[in-house]
C-alpha cells in the first residue's frame, strides 16, 4: 500500500498558479510547494508540470532547482519526476559514483518488474542518449560488470511456474559458489540475471531448507568483496523488496550522519507503491515508528517533505 | 525494398475457405496454399489464421504442419508466423542446437533494431515460458555465453550521434584484442553488446582507416575459435545487414548439399523487408540472378514457395 495522500480531483492550472506564487519573486514558500506537490501522484505532477510550462513558459523542475537547496532540493527534484525518468536519474547518478553506489544499480536491476525495467531503459535513452547498460559497462570491470550489466539488461520471464528440480540444482550451484569464494562466479551471474523471480525465490527457499540458513545470511558472512556484496543486494531485492527497503531505511537512519540519499530514494520511489507496508515492517523490526525515527534524524523542509510523503497530514 | 507481392485488399474469410479446400480430405493442393499464403503480408496472414480458426475451430498452422512435409513444411511454418514469433522460434531451434547454430542467435542479436528485439523477447516469453537470454545462457559457457547473452539482452540507444574520440579508442581496443587473440575478450564483448549501432559502424570505419583492412577481413584470418567466429558474425550483422544476408545466401547456395535452413531463414525473415536489395546485391556480387541460383539448387513446392516470396509471379 501507498502512503501518498493525493486528492482524487485537482486542477493542474490552479496548482501551477499556486506554485508560481510560491516561487516567484524574492524567497520561496517551501511549505506551499510541499503542500501541493507532496500530495499529488505521478500523473497529477506531470499535468502540473505541463500546465506550469503552458502558462509561464518555464520548466517547473528547473525553477524549483534554482529556488530550493540541499537535501530538500534533491528530494523534491527526484519526487517530481515520473517514475521511469526518476530511476534513470538515480541510475545515472549511481553510475557516475560507481565505486560507492553500485548497490543502487543492483537495486534497480533486481527490484523492478521486467516490464518496468524496460520502461526505465527507454527513459535512460531519452534522457542521456546512451543505453543504461552501456554506461554501467563503461564504468565497471570484471565479474561486477557482468553482474550489473546482466541485471539491468534482464527481461525476465514474468510467469509463476516453478521448476523444483532446477531450484535444487541451482541452489547447489549457489551453495558451492559461496562456500568456495573463488569459483563459479559465472554460474552465479547466469542464475541471478536470467531466471524468473518466482523461480529464484524457489531456489533461495530450497537453499534454506537444505542448509538451515538463508542464502543472504550465509552471504553476509562471506561478503568481503564488491562482487559478493552486489550478489547479496541482488538476492535480497529479488527475494523480498519490502524487506529489502526496510533494511535500506534502517541502515540509512542508524548510520552516523544519516544516509540522506538512501532515505530519499526509498521515500520517493515507494511512496506511491508500498511505503505503508515498508513502514509497518519497520515498526515490527525496530519497535519505533518510521516517522519518529526519520523526524529525529532530519529537519526543516526536507523533513517536512518526507513526512508528507509518508502520509502525515 | 520487399519482394513480397501481396494484394492491397483481400478477404480473410475467402482465403481461409480456399485454404480449407486445399487441405481438406485426401491429399493437399500445395500450389493453392502457396498461391494464397505466398502472397499475403504478416497482418493478412494473421487475419487468415484467425478466420480459419473462427470458421473451422482449427489452427491453420497445425493443419498445414500435418499436411505438408520436409523443407517446404518448415519454410511454410516459419513464413506464416508473425515476425516476432518467428524470430522466437528460430532462436529456440538454434539454442537447442547451440553447438552448431549459434550464428542464428548472433544474427538476431545484431541485425534487429533495438525495439524489434524487445518484441522478440516478449514473444519468446509467451511461446516458451522462459526468457530468451535464460535459454541462451543455460546452453552456452564462457566468453561465447557472455557475448550471446549480451547481444540478445541489448537494448541499444537508437540515436545517430557519433563520438569520434570513442570510435578511435574502441577501434584500438578491438585491434589489440584481435591481434593478440587471448586478451580483452571482456572489452570486445562490452563494446559489441552495448554501443549504439551508429557508434559501432563509426568504430569499424575508424578501424579500416587506421589499419588499411576491414575488421571483418582481419577477423576472418583470426577466427579460429567459436568466440571469434561469433564476433565476426556480430560485426557483419551490425555493420551492414543486407551485405550480411547476401553472404548467408551465397554460403547456403554454394555449400555442397545446400543449407536449406539458411536459405529459408533469409527468405522468410526478409521477403517483407529488404529481400529486393539483398537480391540486387547478390547479382552484383555473383553475376547470377538469385532466383536462378536458388532454382538450380532446390525443387518442388519448396522451390515454388521461395520463388514466390522472391516476387516471381
Amino acid at each position: 500500500m501507498a502512503t501518498l495522500i493525493a486528492p482524487t480531483n485537482h486542477s493542474p492550472q490552479e496548482d501551477a498558479e499556486a506554485l508560481w506564487k510560491a516561487v516567484k519573486g524574492w524567497g520561496t514558500d517551501e511549505k506551499a510547494v510541499i503542500a501541493i506537490l507532496g500530495h499529488r501522484n505521478a500523473s497529477q505532477r506531470q499535468k502540473i508540470r505541463q500546465a506550469f510550462h503552458d502558462i509561464h513558459q518555464e520548466d517547473l523542475i528547473k525553477r524549483l532547482e534554482s529556488e530550493l537547496s540541499g537535501d530538500f532540493e534533491r528530494a523534491m527534484y527526484r519526487w517530481i519526476l515520473e517514475p521511469a525518468e526518476r530511476y534513470a536519474l538515480l541510475a545515472n547518478v549511481a553510475i557516475k559514483n560507481a565505486g560507492k553506489d553500485y548497490h543502487v544499480i543492483v537495486e534497480i536491476g533486481s527490484v523492478l518488474e521486467p516490464e518496468e525495467l524496460l520502461v526505465v531503459r527507454r527513459a535512460y535513452h531519452n534522457r542521456y542518449n546512451r543505453s543504461l547498460e552501456e554506461d554501467v559497462a563503461a564504468h565497471t570491470t570484471g565479474h561486477l560488470r557482468q553482474l550489473l550489466v546482466g541485471l539491468v539488461s534482464s527481461f525476465r520471464y514474468g510467469g509463476h511456474e516453478i521448476n523444483a528440480r532446477l531450484a535444487k540444482t541451482e541452489a547447489d550451484i549457489l551453495h558451492e559458489a559461496i562456500k568456495d569464494k573463488k569459483h563459479n562466479h559465472e554460474e552465479v551471474i547466469r542464475i541471478l540475471t536470467t531466471r524468473s523471480k518466482t523461480q529464484l525465490v524457489a531456489t533461495f527457499n530450497r537453499y534454506r531448507d537444505e542448509h538451515g540458513i538463508s542464502i543472504t545470511k550465509k552471504l553476509l558472512d562471506a561478503a568481503s568483496d564488491d562482487f559478493l556484496k552486489a550478489v547479496h543486494v541482488a538476492i535480497r531485492g529479488i527475494n523480498d523488496p519490502k524487506k529489502y527497503y526496510e533494511k535500506v531505511l534502517r541502515n540509512a537512519i542508524k548510520r552516523v550522519g544519516t544516509d540522506e540519499d538512501g532515505l530519499t530514494r526509498v521515500f520517493v520511489t515507494r511512496a506511491e507503491k508500498d511505503l505503508k507496508d515498508i513502514k509497518d515492517l519497520y515498526y515490527k523490526r525496530n519497535s519505533v515508528h518510521l516517522e519518529d525515527a526519520v523526524a529525529k534524524e532530519i529537519s526543516g523542509d526536507y523533513k517536512r517533505l518526507l513526512l508528507t510523503l509518508l502520509g502525515k497530514e
